[in-house]
């Protein structure tokens, strides 16, 4: 066993990390719109939050601008946190104040578990994501919109439909990832043509 | 809608890297033999991913050696891919050759729907991880091992239990721990002591 030197300090922040681990648990309870492409029940924000951070590292070098994919991806992780409290919110329902209240306030709640440093650090990072301003935060955010529209794409539309989501909405609200990458965009557009001339997007 | 100026190879990378997207969805539905604190069902080893990516970033600062965060979160992203075509293994079992080599088999195949180069760079990043001999793939392979532990910790013992694991079992297996970061051992030695005496590891 090991033979700690340092004050209680290290073994206190260590518990506080634990404590944190231990509380976003609950992320893999939080259920989405959309299916993963293959299965036959609903995503939870968890597992989507590792596809995505993969999704961003694979597709770095498309971003529009310089980004730092380090920063991308702790964004990415922590990205959803704020849902244990607030529930997941469909991305074509325009999101009420309140809905991002109650999102600020569980981050800001669960960070609060972590070392004071810490806690800042990614509130910091998480507010840098939902503004969506900078480079790094833009494409964070055009790469969250691409896992759901694979699922859809791959699956029938089921989400599109399920919710009453027309083809205009698709487009216009989806366009926000050529803020990120132009050329990612460029080709989920075509795929969302080519949806269009399938019958599963309407 | 973006016009792309460069020659059609970036649309074919961004094509590949997608494909590689939707073919990793499957590790979704890979379950391991642990349940999320407080969740009635198996962890798959997507949302473990997520976990223990989270994992390393909150407790770097406990590695022993001087390690590369950024490079232990893309370790660990892709850390289960090959689970995709060989399934999970409990980290009690003694892993076989024949096991191994599936892993390391799924995870080629997996890689190669990349654009080459980026096949090669993971698949280094994989086999680093998997000999866990550099002090990234150390600490890295250390905290995988951390959540499953708090799943039994606040699980009352339930995997450990149903696959009939010793406390000597346990303490000797996880010991591993320290090599990554002596600090957290120390602390999950002591929640391991703790469950031994309120009689939920025997």
């Amino acid at each position: 066993m090991a033979d700690i030197k340092r004050s209680g300090g290290v073994v206190e922040d260590i518990e506080k990390i634990l404590g944190f681990i231990v509380e976003i648990e609950k992320l893999k309870d939080v259920y989405r719109k959309t299916k993963p492409v293959g299965l036959d029940r609903f995503e939870n924000s968890a597992e989507h939050s590792w596809h995505v951070c993969l999704t961003a590292l694979m597709l770095k070098d498309f971003a529009n601008e310089k980004i730092d994919i380090n920063r991308v991806i702790k964004m990415l992780l922590i990205h959803d946190l704020g849902e244990i409290d607030a529930g997941d919110t469909i991305i074509y329902a325009n999101e009420t104040s309140e809905n991002k209240a109650k999102e600020a306030a569980g981050i800001g709640r669960l960070l609060n578990i972590l070392p004071a440093e810490m806690a800042d650090e990614f509130l910091a990072l998480w507010h840098e994501f939902e503004a969506g301003e900078t480079a790094d935060s833009s494409f964070a955010k055009a790469i969250d919109r691409v896992p759901p529209l694979l699922h859809n794409i791959h699956g029938g539309g089921h989400s599109w439909k399920a919710h009453g989501i027309t083809k205009e909405k698709v487009f216009s609200v989806n366009q926000r990832i050529e803020a990120g990458s132009k050329e990612l965009w460029s080709v989920m557009h075509n795929k969302l043509e080519d949806a269009v001339h399938a019958g599963i997007l309407k």
